[in-house]
């Protein structure tokens, strides 16, 4: 098997890890003590999923979409030690724009959290007369900044690099409808300032392969390799009883990021078990964070199980791009460029 | 009548042009001789509609929506001594990119064409990936530069200011769906370069007067007035047998031109006549360009009519604008903002 570097990846001693059970045969298995977060986590928060973690001061630390009691999901912030056991701030993120007046988003879901250059940022669908993607940073976790929304709506699903290619910020993202959207593709957009975003190119979309032959969004910040950028993100299959959201994976060519290098024809995973086929939303896996120990090439993948918890599922960095490749659609397949 | 000044506008002497006829009491007024285009105008374009069309070395010149006889709609260039008689090129403008490769959209429609500097810029929707807006220039109406897609799908009825403001370039759009759109709000976004686009701001919603409940989008490049930005639009209806599409106007402010300082409760123009009330898409009023003669204050509206043919329409500035403060839904009204 080819060993596969990482690139400017850390070493993650404390990554939560458990190895691969015997006679246990897939690329991704999941942890055996999921969810490891589970109904109402916080007073009034109902279900937590859909979130987003990095290392952060020994630790670990992460944006969480929590889903109150009244219904709206909010941004709440999350500590943990091992990555597995997380303790929440009962309030949820206050924003401040760039001249410090608070900002109130009307709703908050589907964070991600990424770090470029020591600042932190995530980015979230709000609502901007419609739903679009919201942007904000922090360096402390304490004070949070809102800046432009990146895109006009409607979108959802945005994925910044965790590192400038070329010379611009680069993001994906899923322009959506202004209901639950019965497609789907993913889009690269540049910024040189994360204010002014253009050069938008065209990266997935759904493919022939049942799986994810509806829509398909971003998922978790790449992981930057020596094969390529590995992108986690979600498939999404119609049934007569509604969507069904698999986690898939492709891999992007490092200074193009817009061009498939390889992706994969089968899923990773897909909803099986008691939390991922049942709950608020039955039948979703829902990928927002992917860590990797750089020492070991160990996968952490974090992912939203039946908009109910949260859940963990691990990977080995060499095997998985193997099987990448192994049952690859060929570059660019998926995708009508 | 308070009298209105333009601001930067030219003096049109042979502007299209004819008196409102004694007893008629509307604020606009339609041409006797309309529609000025009618069907078939080049061999293999069945239809010309939603169009615009600019001065240009003594005449006027016009970038036109040609629907083909394939049923695909591309851009044709039109050039007239009088603005009422049109001659067209045989074949739809070629474009190509920045470096010089050919650019072949798919599709073409609903062209709007603005000059600034010196340089002339047409915006359309056209198609990567779903339907968004398409950019180009020229400054000899003999090549034509393709830029960069300001917006990711899906997106329509672009229309750029004619000039910066507060240092930048500014550009309504109405953000979509992948059909035909049961909503619809008109956005503004700003760039410094053309390339990269940001700080959107809503600035135009539907409102609760029936014939603009269901969408409104932006129509004419908005005119430089002394009481703002004069923005004629369409604003859309739904009936049990489809939408009808009615011209309305509004005042943006001139610097901060998000916001609405004056909206007409009533439609200016509402399909009535046979050319608008039938048709390949029956009940379509859609103006595309507004003139304005500096001298006089007589401005002449091009508006597609059913999808099938150019229509004119006439009105006096500074009429136009009483009628608006007169019947205004009050600053801000139509926005939630």
């Amino acid at each position: 098997m080819e060993k596969i570097g990482l690139i400017a990846g850390e070493a993650l001693p404390g990554l939560p890890w458990q190895p691969r059970t015997k006679g246990h045969k897939d690329v991704v298995w999941r942890y055996s003590g999921n969810p490891v977060i589970g109904r109402n986590p916080i007073k009034n928060v109902s279900r937590i999923f859909n979130s987003s973690v990095l290392p952060f001061e020994g630790g670990y630390i992460g944006v969480f979409r929590g889903e109150q009691r009244d219904g709206i999901p909010h941004i709440y912030l999350g500590r943990s030690k091992d990555g597995i056991g997380w303790d929440f701030e009962p309030e949820r993120i206050r924003l401040a724009d760039t001249v410090g007046c608070e900002v109130y988003p009307k709703y908050s879901y589907d964070p991600r959290l990424v770090k470029i250059d020591g600042t932190y940022y995530f980015m979230w669908c709000t609502d901007y007369h419609g739903a679009t993607i919201g942007l904000a940073r922090t360096t402390d976790f304490k004070r949070f900044e809102s800046l432009e929304n990146p895109f006009l709506p409607f979108n959802r699903n945005a994925v910044l690099f965790p590192r400038k290619i070329n010379g611009n910020y680069m993001m994906l993202s899923r322009p959506s409808d202004s209901g639950h959207t019965p497609f789907g593709d993913v889009f690269l957009s540049e910024s040189p300032d994360l204010v002014y975003w253009g050069r938008h190119k065209h990266v997935l979309a759904p493919t022939g392969n049942w799986w994810e032959s509806v829509k398909v969004g971003g998922g978790a910040v790449p992981i930057e390799t020596s094969a390529g950028w590995l992108l986690f993100y979600h498939g999404v299959t119609g049934t007569c009883n509604g969507f069904v959201y698999s986690i898939g994976c492709a891999i992007l060519d490092t200074d193009r990021p817009w061009i498939v290098r390889h992706r994969c024809k089968n899923f990773l995973l897909t909803p099986e078990m008691d939390y991922e086929e049942r709950g608020f939303v039955p039948n979703v896996c829902f990928p927002c964070a992917a860590l990797v120990d750089a020492q070991t090439g160990h996968i952490a993948i974090y992912y939203g199980a039946a908009d109910s918890c949260v859940a963990l599922a691990f990977a080995c960095l060499d095997e998985l791009i193997a099987y990448i490749k192994d049952n690859d659609i060929a570059a660019g397949a998926g995708s009508a460029k």
